[in-house]
């Protein structure tokens, strides 16, 4: 197939991206990721106006990605915090991936952050595998397949 | 550890974002990726205007994800095509955890697309495995450990 012959509108890349392509989104879901699940913290931890804050969590929320959730503590107001949906925990891979890419290229101080197994201790990666349970090297070549969302272009083929 | 001890800014998936936290960033990546590599073919496929797509693609240049090669055809003046460089290459397990993503959660018409194995035709995904050769389970807890690139903020413990 020929990627220019089909509606680059029907991609899962970029509808993923529709939700999350703005650096402050994926920040913010980084924090709640690791446990800062309160406005206060997580605006002051990344220095973010709390106005582009508010407009990021509604989203967040909106795209079912986090909910707003009620707690109360012994004599204080009901006051929320913010937690991953299962579709927010979803996103680990995508931030995994970000962080394995930033530790290769960005770490000139060395790694900030190892994520470990806990059974093990030892480092985890993302790897590439198939259904058919072969392990793919990074470098592998991959094949691409329309399925039924994908959507040819009007003048696909007169190109 | 506490998360909220530690600067923010030393985060590795915080940094790869400060090269692609932009949703059109990502998308022309995810057009070279998939062999569209003249300004003319990515600017028209994605929708994308001229001046905004020239300086994605600067700046994915400087950041030394892609490279701009010279070509010519016969006949025809020089040319140039944008080409991936190791570090760009190396951007692929993102896109793919965002296609994974938009699989599950954005495909009301069904997949658009699927990335198969060529050796033998089975879909290909994304799996956590630690170091010492373990598979975890998507939802696995992991742990998440200070390395020597970790900045402790200066308040830390004192919250």
């Amino acid at each position: 197939m020929r990627w220019l012959d089909y509606d680059g509108e029907a991609c899962s890349a970029g509808r993923a991206l529709g939700v999350l392509g703005d650096r402050w989104t994926l920040l913010v879901l980084r924090e709640v990721f690791n446990g800062v699940r309160r406005f206060d913290d997580i605006s002051e931890h990344l220095g973010v106006a709390r106005d582009v804050l508010t407009r990021r969590l509604a989203a967040l929320i909106d795209e079912g990605v986090l909910l707003k959730v009620p707690y109360q503590e012994p004599g204080h107001r009901t006051r929320h915090e913010y937690r991953l949906t299962q579709a927010g925990r979803d996103l680990r891979p995508m931030l995994l991936a970000l962080m394995a890419w930033g530790d290769k290229y960005r770490s000139d101080g060395g790694t900030p952050m190892t994520l470990t197994h806990p059974d093990c201790g030892a480092p985890v990666h993302l790897e590439m595998a198939c259904e058919a349970g072969h392990r793919l090297p990074d470098d592998s070549k991959l094949w691409m397949t329309p399925g039924p969302g994908a959507r040819l272009r009007a003048h696909a083929g007169v190109a």
